[in-house]
């Protein structure tokens, strides 16, 4: 059988006017400013007084293998299904970043007949949001500079300048130069370095500021430097948060769009899930709660990085509680977290299904014992799975008092994710004590040992001497009753990505902590995290191309 | 007397709904894409077959000065003129660049009564046409260094990739970095720099592409780097030129705005006005001529420069014919050439405006007899300006059989620019006989000395021994047949800045010869030219801010 590819299919989509999304939506047309026919950005000023009333969703998923999860497809296809149903809906994702598009991954606006649209524009420039983003890093970055060259006042240590550039695009070329060379009257000589816009705390504050006046008291706080004394740096003492919040009062405002089937959609945001918290804004998921029944949101990676952080951080720092965790699980992955190979998923493999598992039920069992919520599993359906497979994964599900629900949203649209939608609205109504994994005024050691030992099932966490001494640091420096952002692989519950499943006997080795003073969290790295990626030897921007009348073909 | 700043005057004006603007352009809305409810986006494919009806008026000016001249305010005043006087106008002006606004320079969208209006937008992201071009040249710039890092299958010499990566900011630290250090995984370390997004040959590009199809070919054609074996490899070898489009495929639509008296006006482009041709896309120029009667539009820099490239190389690759030419001038800036420091400007002095005036009446005599065009001077008022003072200037321009008319839309919008408007219709009725000032198939030599002789009034031009030698690689790759863009000081008719005034005796030294082979022309630099501004002791982002209902505050 051919399948069509995501961009034909959302090509051949008659979108409905924005108008009438935003009047889907219940959003009055007057509180919008329309970016084309088909992608609008909504004042949400017009909403600040209004109760959240809806329910919160969180889509989050085992951990990802190669085999592909799906959880923005399974956002999309749950929320056409509550449409579908009946139900007020509301659906908040992330944006995708530009960078990847042209390297391997291609589009990220969900798949097949559960795609957000316009689609080429979402994974291409969208509303303009990164590029704001990235201008408001850059001009920071070029005030700190100028600051230095012109006297430095402040007296800023040029080895220890922590803010770096940015760029939207996967560029390895950038990830380590010197810059400030030339002759006398060119910048002044130091290492530096750019990251991808995605990974800019900006992007970060961006996400979790709540409105303008909190996003510019944000900005301020973020430190850009040390002082020779060791006395941080912010943004407010080069006074450079006015005109980065000019930069980005446009881009603070939500995105609206629509799916496949004419819902309307947020699409807001798109933070780093390891080095930040990785989900749209706070001011999309609480506008969308002020508007429907039901609002879905998706978290990044797997549920130990992605659902942690939405629920320690975000749903901490924006008085959220949700009322239902859809964990997202395909039978290839599980079969993968087994031992299979890649090559060989396409086969029915009972054993490794069994093996495999205990991945998925450890997430299951986190959400219900350590965060105190209701859990559905949402099997997103592969044409290679087989009855017995489905058959065998429910059950192991129903042992922990969940179901598990087959949802065909990829093939079928809505239509196909009915049978979850009618689940998630029946564990919305489950009882639910919703509770942090750890208590943001203990130690930082604390904290960290809560989402090791609960969410990741190790024995403890260890620091580095490196680590130890920033702790200090941070202690000294007050800063250290923040929440903590884990920066580790997603592939693993571990800090090693070889160890698959849900192993045991294991401990963290946090190797540098870092803060985010203006996003508000601690960020612990155990391990080297990669925040501007590369190209591969072919990048998908070789065969993305524009037909003369502006169509665009080869993006997937 | 207390004057309004521009922003205080911008936001007091209570605009039109886009869609009536376009409706007052004869611009079917159908055709438009809204980017909020004040700007939009014109898709002219509509407008493909449609004839150029309109008369084409150039506003330039004198070299300028620190006194300020007011090309963009006296564009728009003589367009408001137009329009109130019962003409069918439209008006094609240049973007402003993000860069400046955070440096000394501030606004960039007219000033006073005369500006178009969002300002506050206009001045930063407007569209996002400059993050689409920045994202075009560093894609181009990414997929370079990943085709030398992934095994440089095209030979490409490291010491001669000539395409650098580019930022909307003015940010001296970037101008001269060493990138690609780290590990064995971290790219190919080399000496690099960045640009301001306006200097790109993308912005060029974009500029002078005719269409989609057009773009894409010349995209295709710009030369990045240079083998090991002296061949030219462009974007085209490295499979770049499709996904350039993509991301340009928005951007390269006109914008729609209005001005303060709600008449409709096309913003779109802004190239440099040195090492490219400083005017707005042919596309909003064309799409002007074929929409209203009068189309208004301008250079960049003086007439030596901004002219001459708008006549020889925007004019000559699209086809355009001129009607006539508006010099703009102030009697500040006069007296200032005569010699008068920038703190006596305000006392009357007929001596030094005497001595002053050459500089004016030579960029007249060029337009009447280098290029055959009727001309007219525009007197910028100024409320220092004394009647003495006035008419000296109106009877030397006299003596040319060219009207100096005093114009006052700074203080009084349209109304102020009516005797302006009167006689600039009175010119487009005057015989012409356009023409070049050089034979494109000349050699580079006999180019370059027919506009250092005949615009410049220069004895003639030199070549270090330097540029020589790239002239004869020009001619060897056959690349000698293309019009010159000459980047020369904009302070001075030589290539010494101090020189004001109109000075003979003197030569033209070009230093360094550079093919922009996707824009279609040969850069000749006389100088240093900076492409990457520095930020001042005191960055004007210093002082700009939101509130927190979203207004922008310091922004001039």
């Amino acid at each position: 059988m051919e399948y069509k590819s995501d961009i034909e299919i959302a090509q051949e989509c008659e979108m409905l006017p924005i108008e009438e999304v935003a009047k889907k939506a219940g959003i009055d047309w007057g509180t919008c400013e329309p970016y084309g026919h088909y992608k609008a950005k909504v004042d949400i000023h017009s909403y600040k007084d209004a109760p959240m009333k809806g329910k919160l969703i969180l889509v989050t998923a085992i951990n990802p293998t190669p085999a592909g999860e799906g959880k923005t497809t399974t956002s999309v296809g749950l929320h056409d299904a509550l449409c579908k149903t009946g139900r007020s809906s509301m659906l908040a994702l992330r944006e995708p970043s530009l960078g990847p598009v042209f390297g391997v991954k291609g589009g990220a606006a969900g798949g097949g007949y559960a795609q957000v649209v316009p689609m080429e524009d979402i994974n291409l420039h969208f509303t303009g949001d990164f590029h704001a983003i990235g201008a408001a890093n850059n001009l920071l970055a070029a005030m700190l500079d100028n600051h230095i060259k012109q006297g430095n006042e402040l007296d800023i240590d040029l080895n220890n300048v922590i803010w770096r550039r940015c760029v939207d695009m996967n560029d390895r070329q950038l990830r380590n130069v010197v810059d400030g060379l030339g002759s006398a009257a060119d910048g002044v000589a130091r290492e530096d370095g750019f990251d991808i816009t995605v990974a800019s705390e900006i992007m970060a504050v961006f996400c979790l500021a709540t409105d303008l006046a909190d996003l510019k008291e944000r900005l301020g706080r973020i430190i850009v430097a040390y002082s020779r004394s060791g006395k941080p740096v912010t943004a407010a003492d080069l006074n450079a948060q006015g005109a980065m919040t000019a930069l980005l009062k446009d881009a603070i405002k939500p995105n609206l769009v629509q799916t496949l089937e004419g819902n309307p959609a947020f699409v807001h945001g798109g933070p780093f899930a390891n080095i930040a918290h990785g989900c749209n804004t706070v001011q999309a998921t609480t506008t969308a709660l002020k508007m429907a029944d039901y609002v879905v949101t998706e978290a990044g990676f797997g549920a130990d990085l992605g659902a942690e952080k939405f629920l320690d951080i975000k749903c901490r720092m924006a008085g959220l509680v949700p009322s239902c965790v859809v964990i997202v699980a395909t039978v290839r992955a599980l079969k993968y977290n087994g031992g299979v190979a890649k090559a060989d998923l396409n086969n029915e493999n009972l054993e490794a299904l069994e093996a495999g598992l205990p991945n998925l039920l450890q997430h299951v069992g986190n959400i219900q014992n350590v965060y105190g919520l209701p859990a559905v599993v949402a099997i997103n359906a592969f044409p290679t799975d087989t009855q017995a497979e489905l058959e065998l994964v429910q059950a192991k599900c129903k042992e922990l008092g969940v179901n598990a629900v087959l949802a065909e949203h990829w093939a079928k649209g809505g239509e196909g994710a009915i049978a979850l939608a009618d689940e998630v609205v029946r564990a919305c109504e489950q009882p639910a004590d919703f509770r942090f994994s750890y208590d943001v005024e203990d130690s930082i050691e604390e904290k960290l040992n809560a989402i090791a030992t609960k969410v990741y099932h190790a024995d403890g966490v260890d620091f580095t001497p490196k680590a130890k001494k920033q702790l200090d640091q941070l202690v000294a420096l007050g800063l250290d009753k923040l929440p903590i952002c884990v920066a580790k692989t997603q592939y693993s519950f571990t800090d090693d990505q070889t160890k698959l499943g849900a192993p045991r006997d294991f401990r963290i080795t946090v190797r540098n902590l870092k803060i985010s003073a203006g996003a508000g969290f601690i960020v612990a790295l155990t391990g080297e995290i990669m925040t501007m990626p590369g190209l591969p030897k072919r990048p998908a921007a070789e065969r993305i191309d524009v037909t003369p009348e502006g169509k665009i073909v080869g993006l997937f």
